[in-house]
């Protein structure tokens, strides 16, 4: 049980992490905080948290639980900010899709990362943003992964993961460095490839036609490109070398499918799009 | 009002256009053609058929309206195989994904397109394939583009085009070069960047865990990855000289966004990304 949650950064993520856990009866008062107030007051309006404050020391003096629920490039500031006010026991947690950025921006401000932060990262999200986006299933049948490194406190890391617990989530933990390395290819990579597709075609002589006999395929293999830009630049930021691994691998696969497209090669072709569906098949069973 | 429609190719499309068109009560007769008879047994069993041959030539004979649909590279020898069989006044069509491919099989067949061919595409579909996977509102509200050269007929064309208004669709008509530049920028070239992340994922060393943290986006992303692996191949070889235009249009950007990120160029990254979703919104508007 959380006696006061402190969410910076009220948004999908986190306004939906206040919602489940507001719905479990996981913890007592809930302050939000942010940069902006419309979407704070419209958070208290609707629920989602308690109280709010434009303050990050203010929010996170006095909670037991501070979550970090903010854009990657905004961490080590925000941390910067709430590390006077922050109790001795308080647990610190963060949300951030690459965590080897955290981790470090968390060395930077506390000179090593401190004993009760836990960064963790919830796979979850749609396309869409801001705490009206915000739902309290979010992270049902979803995974969490937390990254604790060999300093943080195992209390700390068993506190974080019943929160995620409560708001439905499977919780696993692994190496940072690991995490990222796996994020980048099924999420950042295609979170890349999706933006650049729209935005290449957008740019192009014949765009409006073009995206005029778009269907299905493509509304949902773009649907990603929809993303929160700011978020997105900086995860790929914060994980570029990751970013870039899984971006070259993915280039000089394409790269022979295109030569393979060049040279008319229908087996080549073959080979590559039965490996895909069968491996896709594989997954989803 | 078809007499005797005659359908090669009794799978997604060809299976779904017998259902839609049956239950409008827009034909008499459906014969299904195709290679292997366990299929057309389902069709004949599921009333989507009202019969089936293996032989193409007898498929075709007496009906009013043959539709091709069958994968691109099969198109020109079934072209052969049902020339002898057409009746005179029989309406051809085809619903294949690339338009300058089945032109140039017809010409190669008939020698100059025939007056009563009209090639034709319907701009719909689902990651699904066989006639197991039909269903008579696949067609709804979705476009069907026909692509008449100047020898067409127009009492052909407009005989087709009242058959897929029948299914539902909305049809409209353009050049066939033009077709295939479209389409390769959102149908074709989604599907070949598709195919090819699943299968480069799946290709590497930590696969099982790069897939076990997949989420929704990843799968929405790759949904068009399950799709017929021999279509794609000779939709790829079919087109491929708009596909690898389009190809090298989105590596050249991609190219840009590799160095942005590769230089922490947060300000090109996120101009990209602006670009992308508000192209993306206004899109869905």
């Amino acid at each position: 049980m959380i006696r006061r949650l402190c969410i910076i950064g009220v948004g999908l993520i986190g306004g939906s992490l206040a919602r489940a856990l507001r719905e479990q009866e996981a913890c007592g008062e809930i302050v939000g905080c942010g940069r902006r107030e419309a979407p704070l007051k419209l958070a208290v309006e609707t629920g989602v948290v308690d109280r709010y404050t434009l303050d990050p020391a203010a929010a996170a003096r006095g909670a037991d639980m501070v979550v970090l629920a903010v854009p990657l490039g905004a961490m080590e500031s925000l941390m910067g900010a709430i590390r006077p006010a922050l109790d001795g026991d308080a647990v610190l947690t963060d949300v951030g899709s690459a965590k080897r950025a955290v981790l470090k921006a968390a060395e930077t401000v506390f000179g090593g990362a401190p004993e009760n932060f836990v960064p963790g990262h919830p796979v979850a999200g749609t396309e869409h943003s801001g705490v009206e986006a915000s739902f309290a299933g979010l992270f049902e049948g979803r995974r969490v992964i937390l990254t604790p490194t060999a300093r943080t406190g195992s209390a700390a890391t068993a506190r974080v993961r019943r929160m995620w617990e409560a708001a439905g989530a499977e919780v696993v933990e692994m190496d940072a460095d690991h995490h990222d390395t796996v994020l980048a290819g099924t999420s950042h990579l295609p979170h890349v490839l999706a933006f650049n597709l729209v935005d290449s075609l957008a740019r192009g002589r014949d765009a409006a036609e073009v995206f005029a006999y778009a269907a299905g395929g493509f509304r949902d293999f773009t649907r990603i490109a929809s993303s929160d830009p700011v978020m997105w630049r900086d995860i790929c930021i914060a994980n570029a070398d990751a970013v870039l691994a899984a971006l070259d691998r993915f280039g000089a696969d394409l790269e022979r499918v295109r030569k393979a497209i060049e040279r008319h090669d229908g087996d080549a072709l073959l080979e590559v799009f039965e490996r895909a569906r069968a491996a896709r098949e594989r997954w989803l069973r």
